[in-house]
């Protein structure tokens, strides 16, 4: 179960260890984030509860083995301690960190994953595949979310991505404050809200009675009330003719053309055809640059539906989360902090956590610390596994119900500066969040090799 | 089987359509790239075998079905009609286009897909996913292949993508010419060649032997070869006992810091140490522009590995291609090409091919022109499905390398111009590849609505 899914240099890491016999000492590694990406002020942590049912369930099968033996460059070490290493295969480790739907405003250690050398190295992969994706989506979809001020955002970037990578895109979307997605298996899976009426190619299929007809046809399919696609010809005529397509019309959808032109022009249409109460749906490779651009111009737009910008974040593509080894034992068995010195890629030996203050419901600062530090502040770390085992037993559906939940009140406690939407892809010194490193973090002597 | 892996609206209109009586009414839609994205100066299409097997394959279970019977939003259109059909549903139509593998230097149809309107209209957003997502990856591994002027590149990007979409990531960047992956799944199911050895993590879990230790112990675990990461504290140093650590060591892997100085000093301390046969591996968020600025510099790097620039392809990460109804059978069954006019996003009606002309061997222009028309030049097109089964009887390891094949002598006709590895966005018009549109095309009557 997904055990392949994995880089080769696991397989090869895990083949030493077991030879050098310290596969089984104990290890703690970090999945963190060095610092904010460029053009982000906050970010949206997503995908934990994803992260944990694989750890709980990643298997090695048979025909896994088998095709791993044949592999000619591995040959060195698939011994058959390593063949029977990967048939008893289980994540027994220890995992806590951030609750899914965090919001962070500057880099912070994630997951921490304690278990041994082997088995918490061997995971590496997956997890910060799953916590990249989804943090990444997260991440952006709440700065749209934040930029229509209140204004529903649907998600619908299905078609951009990988269609397996879909379901999981639209859940992290929700969870940091989209009301929905299209993609019907986020909502089968996850228990997203799904919606969706019609594309352009409904409109040109009408051949023989056109514009009209197929908005007829589609107001008496959904009687319980739809949204009608207005500009596939001309958005104006259409926004007429989707005027008195009758009482089952309960919005329109804009996806071309300008839009901050257009909106005021279809409102008027709207509401002297007595339709006041039709609401005007936005899209065309939106994000919340333009949302912020169309809303400040005071377009009437009641809801955006965004794909591109959500799904793929192209001004902030990698989420860029790590996955560092920062503690491990010695051969006395003395857990031993460690951290390399890469130049620019230096990271912080020892187990950490992140410790947050806030004034006036308002997050002010956080510290990274040793867990024997224990800082002023609170806790931004729970338990999520035990020994293998998850701590919740929330379902699927339900955590990602109570992450939506965490996150929308997180969110509330963004500073202003973090707030913004802003083109500037520095962010001000004047307006940076402080996350403090601990004096005990910094001093930890460097292991040097 | 995949079936709920779609946007809501197909579910919608297919419901309309039952409705309506016009499900099964024959139509054409093209899956196509409008145009090259900025910064692109060709593409690579891949992801085209998945994209034929998901046609195979896909089904709606009884369990989806009943989730789609509790969607409140779809009550109005899941009658017992609907359920019939879902329950029944099997894509039976035809599929032709580009082979996987083509490369395009500016916009063109890439699939056809004709069937009824239900069924082709339903797989819109699952070929659209797969077809973005490879092709995506497979044009930018393309120009990071080029721009490492024969010297291998691995793709090692697992991490940096949700972990269901690495192994088809890996695919199409090994089509583009990418020499292997890192990703495990992607040797197991489609035969890239996958290879792997040490993190830096390995380095300092050597707390009681540090880096010679490391080392030492690295190379006894593989004597058949393998490389080493020299830049955990220094560089430099760390070179030095690679070279000294016996025959195994076949590589350094430099992975920070300061590539174009470090590698003069690398490769000079492993020629001095005797080891002129130690090849240098250059990673570090490599790009095809950093490639091409490290050897332009005479770094001595062998071998690159690149993960985050080839699976997220920051500069262009939207492929973009489009899914458009092109013609449909008005109510007296005869066949109406079919157009949208939505401004920025209008397309060609009718059923289209694409045609290419080469001279020395290299190509010179495209012509796209409707099937009728037959134009000079060699048509690119190839028939992929006929009523519901795939033409071609390859297993998805042989897809792989055939695709691979074709890509690789479709690039040696690449024009010089569009080889170019270069940092502007914009093509100079006198260095810009010609796509036809034929006057037929062109001509074509626009449906009015």
């Amino acid at each position: 179960m997904f055990s392949l899914y994995t880089d080769r240099y696991q397989l090869s890491m895990l083949g030493a260890y077991l030879r050098e016999g310290i596969a089984s000492r104990r290890a703690v590694f970090e999945l963190s984030m060095r610092k904010l990406p460029r053009a982000r002020r906050f970010l949206v942590v997503a995908g934990i509860d994803r992260a944990l049912r694989y750890l709980e369930g990643v298997r090695f099968t048979e025909e896994e083995i088998a095709y791993l033996r044949e592999s000619s460059s591995l040959r060195d070490v698939m011994t058959d301690a390593m063949v029977d290493y990967l048939r008893g295969f289980r994540f027994r480790g220890n995992v806590c960190g951030l609750r899914e739907g965090e919001v962070l405003m500057g880099g912070a250690p994630i997951l921490r994953v304690e278990g041994t050398l082997a088995e918490a190295q061997i995971v590496e992969t997956f997890l910060l595949g799953v916590i990249n994706h989804e943090s990444k989506v997260a991440s952006k979809a709440a700065r749209v979310v934040l930029a229509a001020k209140g204004r529903p955002v649907m998600e619908f970037g299905a078609r951009r991505l990988d269609p397996l990578a879909a379901p999981t895109a639209a859940r992290a979307a929700y969870i940091a404050g989209c009301i929905g997605t299209s993609c019907e298996e986020a909502g089968f899976r996850y228990g997203v809200p799904v919606s969706g009426t019609c594309a352009h190619s409904y409109m040109l299929a009408h051949v023989d009675d056109g514009e009209d007809g197929a908005f007829r046809a589609f107001a008496e399919a959904f009687p319980g009330g739809t949204s009608l696609l207005v500009d596939t010809w001309d958005t104006l005529r259409g926004t007429l003719r989707a005027a008195k397509a009758g009482p089952a019309v309960k919005a329109v959808r804009v996806d071309s053309g300008d839009l901050a032109r257009l909106g005021p022009q279809v409102r008027s249409i709207l509401d002297a055809a007595g339709r006041k109460d039709v609401k005007i749906i936005g899209s065309d490779d939106m994000d919340e640059y333009k949302i912020n651009a169309l809303l400040a111009a005071g377009a009437p737009y009641d809801t955006f539906g965004v794909g591109t910008a959500i799904v793929l974040s192209p001004d902030a593509p990698s989420f860029g989360a790590v996955y560092k080894l920062v503690e491990v034992d010695d051969r006395r068995g003395v857990p031993m902090p460690v951290a390399k010195r890469a130049p620019g890629k230096a990271s912080y030996g020892g187990k950490k956590g992140v410790w947050r203050a806030h004034r006036d419901g308002v997050a002010v600062g956080d510290t990274v610390a040793l867990v024997s530090e224990n800082p002023a502040g609170a806790s931004l770390y729970t338990e999520h596994m035990r020994d293998g085992k998850r701590v919740s037993t929330a379902t699927e559906r339900e955590a990602t119900k109570s992450a939506r939940e965490y996150c929308l009140e997180a969110l509330k406690t963004l500073p202003e500066a973090q707030r913004v939407i802003a083109l500037e892809e520095a962010t001000p010194a004047s307006e940076q969040y402080t996350v403090s490193i601990s004096d005990a973090v910094r001093k930890l002597e460097k292991l040097d090799g």
